[in-house]
């Protein structure tokens, strides 16, 4: 009875999370994994939805636990996984965030530019690897997709991966927003696989039909609610300007050495070749990567409350005290004559130059799909042994029109 | 403080349900509303979600709940709902199910042929008015729509009533189908009022769209449930058997006197001055059937099985031993022909007349629309004040294409 | 992919249960198992806790799902079960309460005399195996202890078993009592065993004594409320009035021959060789006892609402009606010149004899006890390897004043 | 309809929050109300439990919440709450966390010695009550206990305050230990006045004692955890170094000019006359501290993992990287001699003086009661109109023994 290689979590969500394997928790004890106890999942949603603080660890370990339902519910259907393929899908979903940076979705080309959060994911991971005796390896190929049985990497990444599984069914748990409760039990309980692909047993129609409307509902009332747009697109500004401000010589110091860091380096990590002076490269520095939280953010921008620049410090000071921008959206895009003036009545009241305004005064589209029948393929299997996409069955809910992107734009501007 | 006029009631649903004043004491302990514990909400739903043993009058009182606080909303918001009003839209509310008999989809022109569940309602809230000096009388003209302000109506019949709040979500938490949730409290919150007319604020969109695909799934997964049709249609043969054996002089006691008088009289009642000999005088006999519950038809049932008819006995004892007619359904009618071979083979196997098949084998038709955008109406108020149906709004989930009903043919047979 | 051997049961409490071997199929779908449908679990509850609905066949599976967790646990703990075992515990507990018949804590002694609801489900066990052609010997070698490993009889019937585990979860899930809710998972998780017996971690200390203040909260919050108490009361007075009227030769039929039999046979069954001239062998009578269920019983009452006995006719109806006697508890014994006056004032008001009153005026005990040390030994394993009854840990809250029996005595009477 | 003094939250604890007053309005709005969003409410609890990351702001918000309800029950009853006093009393709860400093249990008397958080709360609502034109006076009154309705006054702090009521729900909630669930709804409904205290109604005992019972299994099991325990005292050795290196004239900056503030000035502040030299004035720099925040202590914890003295960056290094010092409890106090063996272990391990070896080394106590009688004094109401003590009542469970103090022993010490 090695009780030590066996750890229980309690979760809200789920009820308990059971980490049995040493390299799972070995995995989790690392301070690079520790660190997404810092990253709120959510950024800053928690300004409309109080409740929504939870942290990237806490869904990292949520998508973990729905992993070990899903691959028990397909073992007993017969499906062929072994225990090697096991615990390598499990750790593959246990690390499918360690990429993200604070504020990942706000940021992400931001603070370190041209590098996406999955690249980053995968060099992480191949670290973590070597530190493990290469106990990751099978982990990351499914996680990569490189492994051949390409269930196990859509279980990790897909349409009906326990990423989206788990992040829905928390957020929407989180915020209160109980509309938002998908049934991932049952979803879970009706995967298959065929012919090597994850698809969903026909039962399971209506299932996934309230999936995708959660999901539409979720996106509009939580993720692209108005206020969490306005306070992210402020986030950006500020880093935006504190960027131009160090460009410009000025002193904007961040509370921390490796938020200073990537301000002082903007640009895209040296990728190829050719990185330019400021370009700084990935492997090099994944250690100061690894030290990047909420933390660093926050606190910087309270001391940028406090900073000489006006436009910075209105910013910041409006960010932290939650006075935001204001927000509106519409079907359609804003004018630029009635940009300008606006920009014009917020120049003379803060008497600053026209060009600062954009940090103050800017435009922009919110973006979603309920369901993009071309790249999402959620595929049905039926009791005759046939495949649709979900959106070709008899009396869809989900059809073509629905599967056209929907645009709003907005404009984000301070109050005068 | 006169305790006593208030009464505390659990609700593993919304908590606690207060009932404040003496009349709705009354009410719920006059022995006609006693009845309704008796009679299970959801008939043969349990055979396939075991949880769903809730009765008429937990979804009476949940219902009533979600009365006191969409009108506590209301008046919140300035809609003028003075005491005597809200008293009378939460007694309309209280007994809007006080007609309904035993398994009463199924049986509602089978035990009691040609009066409707609403029209019985009235008839037992008139007596029930008498009994409590015309208390009742603003309540009952509000659930009949007499009462001019026509949203206190709507809040007990209409598109969004407290009646389908509580339903989909009770059943919904007795079954277990998470599902099948909607947001009632905070459609609750976005209630409004224009012109006399009750809607829903423009930001309860995703709100009403998710209630409406809820409720979309409610229908095919649970109260269409391949198992729950069966069931429901065994009974309605049963009862149709009994009768037929009626008619030919067979002995076929029931329980109870007072389904036996029921059994006996068939037809119509006399709701016109044509009523033929067999039909009875509603209100004359509202006593009877205000005995008639539950445990009048299934021990009834029990007994049967053990009739000497062998079509009764053998659906008797099928019905109560859950070993359930086949059922399956199909998006188009099934082929006569292939009836008659079933139906052919019935007979001989159990070496009956091919005429008496049909209690064993028979078609019949599942219909389901998700929105009825010709009587369902829901409207949406926009901040603008315009008003627009929710299948109108832009990128409606709920379109034209949803709102045709959706047919499925289904056959019930014997499985030989 | 034999998928027909598996089946997935939604329950709100759990969320969704499995039954995945055949012999656990044809046990469930045996009618005598069917029968436990049609058994409230918590008999008259529903008066006071309208959700309290729900059926022993429900229970009965609940208890099966958490068996099935805890026998994963232990396994994964290290403890050897093997897949036999595992199979014959769960068929022990899914068959523990098939002995129930009909509001059985109140009428196990009233129905059917000096026959225990375990030795009724041992017969019916017994039966059922031969059906079964003996997979179910094992499991009736946990049931009835004969089976060397003592803890699979203890999470069967012991202090932590499953049958316990599962009706105060779902006892106070349906009633909405949410005081009562324990900490199932918890305790599950903690459950361990030494030499042979099932104890729990030390961890566990809290969780055990809050699950025995929750099971004290819901014993006199629930299960001895007083109009649960009132009801149940009456049920067994409606009984033996009907019982005494037939022994005076009275004709006092019921619904149902099989209820019928039971009240024209009220003597102890030939459990040995001499059973007198109304005594009757238990099984010959088994299948009479496996179609006896709360229909036969209320329907038959709401039949006795117009005998044309005082008593009887006065009891049914305020049964049927929930207009029940008013009870009063007191800590002490009610004075017996009290209850005559009582009496007397009842036997006026009705114009009885004063010795029929004992059916409208009685006295009677509820007991509990909050944890009984002399047979509950509930033992805690420490990390030093040492033993404690959880009455005797440190700071211990259930202590020995605890363990004493609490005694209260009430009133039932005709209020005139 | 003045929409815009109105504010709905979504909560997923209580579903909806709903704030409709302009002064509550004003409050929330408020930048030092808002920094509350920015302190954790249990500190470092989510190193164990990982949902625990909720706020002081939502817990202030769902305090606020219950004491909705709490007024509209007594209110109900017949208890005299006029609208002023309900506003002043929903004034008091909201704002009675205000003074709560950044991990405040560990810090109140390391970052801020002398001055309590009641006293501080009380401050900064003078001030907000300045910049609100006296609206909050009402509500202070409530606060301090002036106001002479002393009920007020007890639901905002005493025994069955909406304060312990929705952090004991709350926690519970966040955690996930479902054991700790209070029925906070069912003693709301049973609280009741008398001669102007607030006691609860006899009916309520069970709920009081479970109360009691989920509190004390919160205390061990969350609270007290030893996890947390290990992580908090860190917390505040952390904070001691960085004063002693301070005082040694090091250069130990924080990332913040707040937090450098209070490292700086560690003595008490003056609230008599004769503060010493680096005593500051509470009132002066009432400013500074409500600018202090999580985000100031963590993100300056991150830059001393850096730090040239090992002591600082070893320790934070290791909270940070959640890899904390062994804790041990045990019954009685650790015999100092052990205690000075593992200091030596450890001083040789890392080559440093024995003394400092006190930041990596040292014992304390946990303390908890279940319940205080002294100075608890929950108060039953009985039908009869006494009242009692919940330890005095009949087979209380709560009673002497229970009350004392438990007292447990810790050490917590580097791992060498």
């Amino acid at each position: 009875m090695a009780q030590s290689s066996r750890k229980i979590i309690n979760d809200p969500v789920y009820g308990f999370i059971t980490l049995d394997h040493p390299v799972l928790l070995s995995i989790v004890a690392h301070p690079w994994y520790q660190r997404l106890r810092r990253i709120n999942q959510m950024a800053f949603a928690h300004l409309v939805y109080p409740g929504a603080v939870h942290t990237r660890l806490h869904h990292s370990l949520g998508a973990y636990h729905l992993m070990c339902s899903a691959v028990s519910e397909l073992q007993r259907k017969g499906f062929a996984i072994d225990e090697e393929e096991a615990l390598g899908v499990k750790i593959a979903i246990l690390l499918h965030d360690i990429g993200h940076g604070p504020f990942s979705h706000a940021l992400e080309n931001v603070l370190i530019r041209g590098v996406h959060h999955e690249t980053l994911s995968l060099e992480i991971m191949k670290v973590l690897n070597k530190d493990l005796d290469g106990q990751l390896t099978l982990g990351i190929d499914i996680f990569t997709g490189a492994y051949p049985k390409r269930f196990l990497h859509q279980l990790v990444s897909g349409q009906l991966d326990m990423d989206r599984m788990d992040y829905l069914t928390r957020d929407s748990f989180f915020t209160g927003v109980s509309e938002g409760v998908i049934g991932y039990d049952r979803i879970l309980k009706m995967l298959t696989v065929r012919d090597g692909e994850l698809m969903v047993e026909e039962k399971a129609i209506y299932s996934i039909e309230k999936f995708l409307v959660a999901r539409r509902l979720m996106y509009w009332q939580v993720y692209l609610h108005k206020t969490v747009v306005s306070a992210e697109k402020m986030l950006v500004r500020i880093l935006e300007r504190a960027r131009q401000l160090v460009m410009l010589g000025a002193d904007v110091p961040a509370c921390s050495p490796v938020l200073d860091f990537f301000l002082q380096h903007p640009q895209a990590p040296a990728t190829d070749t050719s990185a330019g002076p400021a370009g700084w490269d990935v492997n090099a520095n994944l250690d100061k990567f690894c030290l990047l939280d909420d933390f660093d953010v926050m606190s910087t921008i309270k001391v940028w409350m406090f900073h000489s620049d006006m436009v910075l410090s209105l910013l910041s000071r409006s960010l932290i005290d939650r006075r935001l921008l204001k927000v509106r959206f519409q079907a359609t895009n804003f004018d630029e004559e009635y940009v300008q003036e606006v920009r014009k009545t917020v120049a003379a009241k803060l008497d600053i130059p026209i060009e600062e305004t954009r940090y103050l005064v800017f435009t922009g589209e919110a973006v979603n799909t309920t369901y993009n029948s071309l790249d999402e393929k959620i595929n049905i299997l039926f009791r005759d042994g046939s495949v649709k996409d979900i959106s070709e069955v008899d009396n869809a809910l989900i059809r073509q029109t629905l599967t056209s992107t929907v645009k709003k734009f907005y404009i984000c501007y301070l109050n005068t």
